[in-house]
């Protein structure tokens, strides 16, 4: 973990050039962040009207790809998904070589590996990165962004990157970012339609959201407590409990199940969860605790 | 939201005897709270020797559900399920009258409601309570019992009830308290599974689930940080958004599946959800906020 080494983000003289290609909702928010840190920013959009407010505010436009490429050391690339960064990387030709490419696109580790790969052919030094934040959370507190792949071209840039947000450097492996990325948007995932299906069995009854999100809040942060346990079950492989067994678990599910039913609420994400906890006690893990559930879903490495 | 009584629960005099029926996991658990708090306590099990601990603590033994009933005018119940509960009230049958039953046995609101009708047949008081709490957690700080019915009734025993965990009561419908109960048993379950998926996926590269859960601790409880926005939204029905639409979450989604089956990890959880991301655009809500999916859940009330 490293400080955001420019917390005000305003014209400090930041003389490292930038590039940024794409400036849909994510990208654009990454350009504004570099100029107002004081970065001179090239930037790069397939539509080109999309840099108008940018280069208004002082960016360079790149005309080509390769002009993107040619403009800077660091080239930042935030476009929808990875195909469209070999597009770009294709378009640009030779101008990537000597370049770092950090990638912020979403995607799979696999992805990541094979843009490493056709990077480095192309004689550029490839970073992954997965963005945890949203655009309003650029450049503010709390802010991450996980990167993997050549180290020394990260450290050469960390600096410039830590305007964006909290920069954590996860390894050489180019899919570790995307790897976590994608894990932590499925705790994510798994927390939201947790909440939202929450919300549809209360209202049921007439009870405001409002009213019991808190309650929820409360709630599944003491849950969370336990995770530190739970990672210690799952990397040791050793689930014995004496608090709450897959047993006891797979027999209350079914009332959460019809419960809801009751109630005129979807089920079908429920139906599965049902489904893992019928299997968990039918493999003979009844008397284990919830987190032998990771070793159902994936087998121990 | 009230304080608890009797922060240290140790002998401290209290004369208000109850009875505890049920002696599994919970509910010796719950009848060891009020020994050790002072109040004279009388135990009843269906299979007697799980009393055995309790009375060599200072327990009274009752030989018969009606004799639970007939000494303690507080009964606390806590059976696998509802059923069971049915059945003690069957075999106690004019002891119920006079008495308040507090149940706290996992059901659904309309299981509570049955019981809270046949209690008041029986001449008792219904209390129906959801423990949001393990074992280990009960008369320790943070823990948190709802309850919900009879309201004369939870008041002249709150203070009592209070030993076991925060008692916080919701309203006199007796539903209520299983239906929070039942909607906060589901967030956590959705919390919890996002967790197991992601680890399943981490540990496919080798990551340790202790080195990646500060990291979904930190992101899950910033994400947390956005549900009194998204209860605002349910509420008024206001879902559009600046931040994150429902149509980039339904293109994004897919990744994840992908990246789940490249490293081998099961992606049933995930699929309904990727459904319900499909079925959202579908329905032409592809501009709105994530918490629209409230709506696809339940309509409306
Ligand atoms: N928004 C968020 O909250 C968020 C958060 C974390 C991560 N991300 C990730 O960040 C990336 C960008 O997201 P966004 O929200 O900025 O999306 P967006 O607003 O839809 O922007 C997409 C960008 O990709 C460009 N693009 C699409 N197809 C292209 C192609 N074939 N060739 C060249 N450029 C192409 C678009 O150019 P045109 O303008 O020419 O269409 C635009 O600049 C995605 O991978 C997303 O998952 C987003
Ligand atoms: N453990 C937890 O973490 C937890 C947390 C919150 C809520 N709860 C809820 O609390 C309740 C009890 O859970 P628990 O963990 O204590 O379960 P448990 O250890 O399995 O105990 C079940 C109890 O129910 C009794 N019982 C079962 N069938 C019966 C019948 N037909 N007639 C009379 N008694 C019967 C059992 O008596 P015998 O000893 O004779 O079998 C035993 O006392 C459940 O509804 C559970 O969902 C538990």
């Amino acid at each position: 973990m490293t400080d955001n080494k420019n917390p005000d983000n305003k014209n400090t003289g930041n003389t490292n050039p930038v590039t940024v290609m794409g400036l849909g909702l994510m990208g654009s928010t990454l350009a504004r962040a570099f100029l107002d840190a004081g970065h001179p920013t090239t930037v790069w959009n397939r539509s080109a009207a999309k840099a108008e407010s940018l280069v208004a505010s002082g960016a360079t436009r790149a005309e080509s790809a390769a002009g993107a490429f040619a403009a800077s050391p660091l080239v930042v690339i935030c476009l929808s998904v990875n195909q469209n960064v070999h597009d770009v990387l294709e378009g640009a030709g030779n101008a990537v070589a000597g370049r770092t490419v950090v990638n912020l696109t979403n995607g799979t580790p696999a992805q990541a590996r094979e843009l490493a790969t056709a990077v480095t052919a192309l004689g550029g030094e490839y970073v992954d990165g997965g963005i945890m934040a949203v655009p309003p959370m650029i450049a503010q507190p709390g802010a991450l962004i996980l990167y993997s792949g050549r180290e020394t071209a990260f450290e050469t840039h960390q600096a410039t990157l830590e305007v964006l947000a909290e920069a954590r450097y996860l390894g050489t492996d180019p899919g570790l970012a995307p790897l976590y990325d994608l894990a932590l948007l499925t705790a994510m995932y798994g927390m939201l339609t947790g909440y939202y299906q929450a919300t549809a069995l209360i209202r049921t009854e007439g009870v405001k959201a409002a009213e019991f999100t808190p309650m929820v809040h409360a709630w599944v942060t003491a849950m969370m407590a336990g995770l530190p346990r739970a990672a210690e079950a799952i990397d040791s492989g050793e689930h014995a409990t004496e608090v709450s067994s897959l047993a006891n678990n797979q027999a209350a599910f079914p009332n959460l199940i019809e419960a809801a039913r009751e109630q005129g609420v979807d089920t079908s994400l429920m139906e599965p969860v049902r489904a893992l906890l019928d299997r968990s006690v039918a493999e003979g893990y009844g008397d284990d605790g919830l987190p032998r559930l990771t070793d159902l879903l994936s087998a121990r490495p």
